[in-house]
């Protein structure tokens, strides 16, 4: 382990991947989006309640850009106050002037900021309906990979995070249609695995197709097109962390059909993700790529901040490209987690004071 | 003059902003609008005919893209058929791997690619009602503020440059109120000198403040602060090169008045701007504030074709950002205008053929 950061998979792949990013400079790209699947009830606590949930990936971006939201009163959290992990991305970033841009690929609600805007719709539910127009799913992927172009040509190592409420139901339904063994994780501590699976099996009976394309209008959301068509032009340029658990998962899937560059690519979450073991994450990227996983342990179980600990205990886990985030910081500035922890905490005193 | 640049202004200002920008990395922003100005008869030949005018400026970003236009049949030109200065700036990046943003700040019409969406509406016509809502205004500065800090986090000079029909016109108003001896450039040979002069002082008399948001909100357009807020942010962090004409004069005596740091900021344009007779580009410029006019010959005369000739003979002259495209070109390459006239004609023949 270096930095405290530790590689799974190909360890070798792993400390090329470090070498070429460590101490350059970074760009954090993070996908909104949103999925009627969410919608489920029990399927997802990300948001205080069921109408507070489409509200979480706009106000996410708005609490990562102005350090509070503008389309909702507090910063997204839990129903019992847990806040959003958008609040250790706002910190790594923060820490290590990594500059961000927010992509809009379909959110409910449009944030109070600029935005890169992609002509897609949101995703339905994929219990009752496909989720996405065919046409759409080859916008998503053409818009994508054009932002994934320009973003890659203008830094050293593009990380590129998510925000979509209910999505590892999507990925989990995506994943299986492809042929992949895959569990996903939840932001739920006592994942609600019978009901996503009950989800994703009437889903995938609706329609008989190996095509990915279809795959995806069927079962998936608007993120997972439009990141993998990120990762497909960005990998060609630079070096790209997708910065996320399962749901990256299924980008990296779906992606894997559409084509990338692999010498070029990880994937970097917390060890939250890869010690979860209702999901199967590490089995999962192996079934589809030898890509190395960069694993950090915030290890904010130490916090003296119940609702900081929370993370450590299987609230959210992950999300809003948290882990890669602080993989980044750590790397670009040789910080640690320790150092991480405390200003996490100033900022959580801060929001909840 | 080196490489076929000429430094107008303070030269010692000049040499130093080329000095630190040569070789380096260059980011292209382009920001497209609309003013319902240009549909005064008479006020712009931005387009084939009266219809066309609002598309240029989405037409613009996707030929700049794409090498075609989706939203309309042709590229963007006049209506005896002379084409887009666009076609340059397409030309100048390309030969030098410039990348590229569209900034999207009210275009009539939605350009088929992704791009940074600002929350603005189209500019109204000064000549019958105030351009833009108080509010709207303040607003496209804060966001041009957000746009323009991330961006120039990302390179080591920021070109910006604009794409808005009847933008000559909003610009002489709000030069004239905000009290500086100004007289515009004009896409049109014979410019229509008397009519702008007529809409400027009608507009001009419907108020009376000398508050800057109060005199953009009468008779600007969403370009002008949009474009002054990005300068703003972008000129504390990196160098900046406004690439345009008149219209970035405007700008630029907005830019004063929020403020911008003039030691990181050029004006880059062509000398068919700079000898244009019928407006006095240097000398608004030089009373706004002491910065460097870099401005570039591309000897557009030589050419065979005489579609291109006519830049030269006072047909668009500049626009799309085409002289600080082509400065950024021969200065990050070293390459000359001899060459690029090459690679123009040979683009246009792609074009017209």
């Amino acid at each position: 382990m270096m930095y405290d950061i530790e590689i799974l998979g190909n360890s070798e792949k792993g400390k090329n991947f470090i070498d070429r990013i460590k101490k350059k400079d970074f760009l954090f790209s993070f996908v909104i989006s949103y999925t009627a699947t969410c919608e489920i009830p029990g399927i997802t606590i990300a948001g205080v309640d069921q109408e507070s949930i489409k509200y979480t990936p706009a106000a996410d971006a708005e609490f990562l850009h102005y350090g509070f939201c503008k389309s909702i009163e507090k910063i997204p959290m839990t129903p019992d106050g847990k806040p959003t992990p958008a609040l250790l991305t706002k910190v790594a970033l923060e820490s290590a002037s990594i500059p961000h841009v927010i992509i809009n690929a379909g959110s409910k609600i449009t944030p109070q900021l600029p935005y890169f805007h992609i002509d897609i719709e949101s995703g339905k539910n994929i219990a009752q309906s496909p989720a996405l127009e065919n046409s759409s799913v080859v916008r998503a992927v053409d818009y994508g990979r054009i932002i994934g172009r320009t973003l890659a040509s203008l830094t050293n190592c593009l990380l590129i995070g998510e925000s979509i409420p209910g999505g590892t139901t999507t990925a989990l339904a995506v994943m299986r249609k492809l042929g992949l063994d895959a569990m996903v994780s939840s932001s739920i501590p006592n994942n609600p695995v019978e009901l996503k699976n009950r989800v994703v099996e009437s889903a995938s009976k609706r329609f008989d197709s190996d095509d990915p394309f279809v795959i995806v209008s069927n079962l998936g959301d608007p993120m997972i097109p439009v990141i993998a068509g990120m990762l497909s032009s960005a990998s060609e340029i630079t070096n790209v962390l997708l910065s996320g658990g399962t749901q990256m998962a299924a980008v990296l899937a779906f992606g894997k059909k559409i084509g990338f560059n692999e010498n070029n690519t990880a994937i970097g979450t917390t060890c939250y993700i890869t010690n979860d073991k209702t999901a199967n994450f590490q089995q999962i990227v192996a079934q589809v790529s030898d890509i190395p996983i960069l694993t950090v342990n915030p290890k904010l179980e130490i916090s003296k901040f119940e609702g900081i600990r929370a993370y450590s205990q299987g609230f959210a886990k992950e999300g809003a490209g948290a882990g890669g985030s602080i993989i980044a910081s750590i790397l670009k500035t040789g910080t640690n987690s320790q150092t991480l922890l405390e200003l996490i905490e100033k900022e959580y005193q801060r929001i909840f004071t």
